[in-house]
């Protein structure tokens, strides 16, 4: 996994703050996330086309190749590309392995500050932890923070449309504060302490596969908004503990689908 | 100018992230982001009133001390306690020297990141630029969009009041993009060439006296929402280019005061 999230550090920190062919875009047709985005993905893909044969792989940059092990690789090779646009360093290199019952194993990555967060959830047990330099430490959710305590995100509020709009506003506000634009990195920070809860629509299965084993291997719990699995996507909500979870289902049911 | 940063960073990074000292706040009283806000403006006050004695300091923790010299140094220890809270490496430390005309020299630094932002707009001419991990590099705003094609940001969407919410609201709804909660990281970021506007209000001199030198350093522009300077505060509006600049006058015009 470390091997995989290495290569597509080298594919895509190199486009980062790259101001020149940010300039250059119109003149040249040379858009430097699409570029960071088809390399990164194309060095786990060469990676696994090696080492794991068998194995399927769902990317969001080229077709999908289809498992003969059982297992498959999900990968979002940039998420946060609007961020990475910015030159903000949250945009993350995502991978997944994900078996029958959903994502066992992820690493979300964010090459320009160094950070790797890894989870597991499969049978070796719940686990996460983050590595930068060389130091690892344990990941671990916030405990016992109800709604009007919690630190929330998400990445866009202005996303919400119909009946979710509503929804969010209430959410919005009855937390202490409110985080915006972090993409996978918001729920990495679930992991890491800091955010109490996540709340998104409209996710692929890239965006969030990812996440499950980050968020749950650090003691959090991660579901659409009806409580269900959410690794293929949708309707998101992330929260540290299960009350906060609770909570926040309530306020969401009347957008939920 | 270095060494004072280098000084707030060693009181402030042990604080950050700081999981247990936030769960037990309530319990124990104590405060992480205050904790490191005070300890990182005790040791920038330390090391101007041994080298910079006649010196004026206004700092955002403690009183303001007067200056004999005409100089001032206007210190922001901890800019972003809400990015801070939430372990998200957003948060700065600011420091800026201040002359009679205006801020002359500031640091815009991130400690977590290691990436700390440098600008001039003395007698030596405008400059400015980036170190991170022994590398300098020049910062150099993006030139040439205007508003529809612009990546705007501002700390937080909901903070606008009264005439300042439906002008917000225009120039969101124009730009191509918009990013949130960013503070005065995301000035370094339009001196940096990711981010083409800024927009805020509220501001205090220690929030923006740091802003001038980098962005004006980079070949941005940063008055407020009349055109005037801004280094004392209130309404600001920062911006890559003086077409831009001037798009983002004639929207605010109707809030600005």
């Amino acid at each position: 996994m470390g091997v995989l999230a290495d290569a597509a550090r080298a594919a895509s920190l190199p486009h980062f703050r790259n101001g020149v062919a940010a300039d250059n875009k119109a003149a040249s047709g040379f858009d430097p996330v699409t570029a960071a985005d088809k390399a990164a993905e194309a060095a786990i893909r060469a990676l696994l086309g090696e080492h794991r044969p068998e194995d399927g792989i769902l990317g969001e940059e080229e077709d999908a190749k289809p498992s003969r092990s059982g297992r498959t690789w999900i990968v979002d090779p940039i998420d946060g590309t609007r961020a990475f646009l910015a030159g903000l360093p949250s945009w993350c290199i995502l991978i997944a392995l994900v078996e029958e019952a959903g994502p066992v194993l992820s690493v979300i990555d964010q090459p320009h500050i160094g950070e790797r967060f890894f989870g597991s959830t499969g049978a070796a047990g719940r686990s996460a932890h983050i590595e930068r330099g060389g130091v690892r430490l344990p990941l671990k959710v916030r405990t016992g923070r109800a709604l009007g305590e919690a630190i929330g995100e998400t990445t866009d509020p202005y996303l919400f449309e119909g009946d979710e709009a509503p929804v969010f506003e209430t959410v919005r506000s009855r937390a202490r504060l409110m985080r915006y634009g972090l993409d996978a990195y918001g729920y990495a920070m679930v992991a890491q302490g800091g955010v109490d809860f996540v709340i998104e629509s409209g996710l692929k299965t890239w965006d969030v596969a990812a996440l499950v084993p980050v968020v749950e291997g650090a003691g959090g719990i991660l579901t659409d908004w009806q409580g269900r699995p959410a690794h293929e996507g949708g309707q998101v909500v992330a929260a540290a503990n299960a009350d906060l979870h609770g909570e926040l289902l309530a306020l969401l049911a009347p957008a939920a689908r």
